[in-house]
């Protein structure tokens, strides 16, 4: 294994940039099966109600953020995790000290392979 | 979206156990396409060698490991996270002071979707 495919949460300049939402970015990291996403919100950041039909993990890293997936809200600390089934509309709102989300995709989301902007789905389904 | 979707990375009760080696324990959080693992690594475990033909990450959380992939070495500290293609021959040894990692595997391992023990491979792919 080379250097080249170790990343660090901390250091993520290897991973494709993406603005999801105003005060939301993240990086992109593909693999054949699966995706990360490393996202970095501002406080208070909100993202778009979406969905899209692959499966996705959270894992909160650093900070606080109110969850929505299927309508409920959950309120979630550094080190919840969670899973969104394909299809069930999600999105988050950051706390008063931003977040760090892992978020984890599987399959990849193929248009999360090129740059550009945006959930990249509409607001349902 | 009920309490039941969430989990914590410090309260692993939700999650099927399985003792992969001696002083290597986990929980398992499966999903459809993807499947999470939390393993708790004691000083100095070590796994053995395997391989799959899923997908798999790693993320360290806690401690330092040596991460070994095709016969390279690397040493890795909390917050990096690395990439292990299908059937790539890899494990780990855990530092002074153990290890926290968070594994993602694509799709699910069938195997660990029951309860067993050991990492459910033989040495090579």
């Amino acid at each position: 294994m080379s250097e080249a495919t170790f990343f660090n949460l901390h250091d993520l300049s290897q991973g494709l940039p993406r603005e999801l939402a105003e005060g939301i970015t993240t990086r992109i990291f593909a693999g054949d099966m699966s995706m990360l996403s490393v996202a970095r919100l501002e406080p208070h950041a909100s993202g778009t109600l979406h969905a899209h039909p692959e499966e996705q993990w959270g894992v909160l890293l650093e900070g606080t953020l109110i969850r929505v997936q299927d309508g409920v809200e959950v309120e979630a600390k550094a080190g919840d995790f969670w899973r969104t089934p394909g299809g069930a509309a999600h999105t988050v709102r950051a706390g008063a000290s931003g977040a760090l989300v892992l978020d984890i995709f599987a399959p990849p989301r193929e248009i999360y392979l090129s740059p550009g902007a945006g959930f990249g789905t509409p607001e349902s389904a």
